[in-house]
């Protein structure tokens, strides 16, 4: 299989590449396609408290191996960020029971919801409310940017709002769990490698600058009235920029920006702009972001505006187990580990149960994009190591 | 009548205040209640080849004193600016009706279409296709946010595009026309009157800037690495205030961006900003936008992305006609008269047919926002000087 049979599903006419949103349409229709896949291979499949979707090889229960990724994408994203690797998980099962294997323990194919975040803002949002990593009132608050909140969102898909959260049981059932996924970077390539094991991820926060000011007519108010809160937000983030490359190893990001209302005759009233702040250790991503806060601050102060800093989400540096990953880089034949300065699912599964990860190398180190790319041989070395883990541990 | 009917029509949940967009759910409502109430007080509605819509007293014909404004909003605007012109216009015709007036020429209430650009970018768009101002080829291949053309929204909304574009046969019928207005400044406030008359417009256009860069991931990619364009778009932006700022008397304002593809988690790929500038002459105007340009070519130098400066409209300096401003004048008892900062279809009909505008004050100047406001005694002073005006015409 490939990711072929879904090649036409959410893409983007406006941005290119695909957007495929939480609940939304395109979402949707991929959910059901991972349902039908996993039904015609024999695997029973059930939706969890948190929308997160597993397909069982054998009767659920504990000490289960389990691997997967997600579905959503970033918006106009690339084809194998998330679909590569439950692809990658349902042909490496649908290969071992045509192959006769018989596991000792139960395998599960897991799909995690919203792990972009795009359309909800928070990432690895199933992974979270699965390890009550977010705290579910606030979750069920959480809105879109056409003001559905999650709650509603969820209901219309067929989730109860309600049960939403911590689900222990679900948890429980994980005896390992393995995320295959395309590489956001290009250390792979570095390498000269077509797969890795995940050593770490960044540490890594999302936080939500938003600047108000006092929205008024773009062609009758003369410049010495105004309180334009763009202008602000432009300086604000060109000393987010500035912190980050004063600060080596650091990552700062503001890749979405709303402008409230967003015409073009018309002065702003606010603007939200989202920062991404990523370094290589919890204290130093605090640093950093102190560090931009004193900057905003200081950027917006002769504007007549004011700045709020708000935190949406925070992942502490995760280390991936490093028994695990030297034993699978043994049964892979020695294959590099790689540090990840993306976020994922088995980041947040980490903390909890036994969690690794697969690189599979992307030729540019593009991602997030419609440019996003990975060979054909380097999908396929994937499944295989895939396979080997997975025969490992059964 | 109050604007009071209209008053849930188009809310936006989000932005406050109303979003009423070209041939949108909200627009279409407005445009139906138009049609019923017009015809509630006897008048023969059409629409026009663009779209515009025609309320008849009397059989359609030349030299119609013509009166009207525009029912859509920018995003999240006010209650006041284009229905209060409308109503006005309404409720004027209907108290010459009822008071037995026989007008000894046609009259008609005139909606025009996207005034406010909100939808497809180009302000005055219904007037300007009327008068032949906008090239209909690029017209009818305006996109939306969602990429839909004018043409295709025209099509579903019942108007044949094929038929968009300069309407001599319309435009031939108006004699004279007045345009009541909330003003957008506090001209009027500063004066301490309740109605103006329009003197002139400042000559004013929109360009749109298009800043392109690589599109990665905000985790895995290093600062170094990045061509970030919503970093180099916002060097610009503060590029574009200073230009305005250095430059007495002009007005330029970035209030509507667009950040491809808008992920938190994604470096863009390319950041649009649209651009508004304004100045006393069309020169002046001129000169800002090429100070503007030249600004921001060197704002973006260092950024390894690119940047483009498209024109998207262009108004000229609007000189209302001073004879006819002078006599409604003295039909008025000498209100004032007042430059306006902001364009109005009555400002592209200037050029063809003798035009005119009456402001309303404004108590806090503020326009473009939900807390545009006037209160209801000047509301109804304007009523009652535009009836003087047409009493005097007919």
């Amino acid at each position: 299989m490939t990711l072929a049979a879904i090649a036409d599903v959410g893409r983007d006419r406006v941005r290119g590449g695909y957007s495929r949103h939480l609940f939304e349409p395109a979402d949707l229709e991929l959910r059901e396609w991972f349902v039908e896949r996993a039904i015609r291979i024999g695997l029973d499949v059930e939706t969890d408290r948190n929308g997160n979707l597993w397909a069982w090889w054998g009767t659920p229960g504990p000490n289960a191996v389990v691997t997967g990724s997600h579905l959503d994408s970033v918006p106009g994203g690339g084809a194998f960020d998330g679909p590569l690797g439950v692809v990658s998980a349902l042909d490496v099962v649908a290969r071992l029971k045509s192959a006769g294997v018989v596991p000792s323990r139960p395998v599960a194919v897991l799909v995690f919801a919203e792990e972009e975040g795009s359309r909800f803002g928070v990432a690895c949002l199933g992974s979270r409310l699965m390890t009550g990593a977010i705290d579910v009132h606030s979750a069920r608050a959480l809105t879109d940017a056409a003001g559905v909140t999650l709650a509603e969102a969820a209901s219309a898909a067929g989730v109860d709002p309600a049960h939403l959260g911590r689900d222990d049981e679900a948890l429980a059932r994980i005896g390992v769990f393995v995320e295959l996924h395309v590489e956001q970077g290009r250390g792979l390539v570095d390498l000269g490698a077509p797969v890795a094991l995940a050593s770490s991820i960044l540490a890594h926060g999302r936080w939500r600058i938003t600047v108000t000011g006092e929205g008024n007519h773009a062609g009758a108010t003369p410049m010495a009235r105004r309180r334009d809160p763009v202008v602000a937000a432009a300086r604000a983030i060109v000393a987010v920029h500035d912190a980050a490359l004063d600060s080596p190893g650091s990552r700062a990001t503001v890749g979405r920006l709303s402008v409230v209302p967003g015409g073009t005759n018309v002065i702003a009233s606010s603007v939200t702009a989202w920062l991404d702040a990523r370094a290589a250790t919890d204290a130093l991503t605090r640093g950093l972001v102190d560090e931009i806060r004193r900057r905003v601050d200081d950027a917006v102060a002769d504007s007549g505006c004011s700045v709020a800093v708000a935190a949406e989400s925070w992942s502490d540096l995760v280390e991936f187990d490093p028994d695990l990953a030297a034993g699978f880089s043994g049964t892979l034949g020695g294959v590099p580990l790689l540090a990840s300065g993306a976020g994922h699912d088995a980041g947040v599964l980490a903390a909890h149960v036994p969690s690794a990860m697969l690189f599979v190398r992307n030729p540019t180190g593009v991602s997030h994009s419609p440019e996003e790319f990975a060979e054909q041989g380097d999908c396929d070395a994937g499944v295989d190591a895939l396979e080997s883990l997975l025969r490992s541990l059964l």
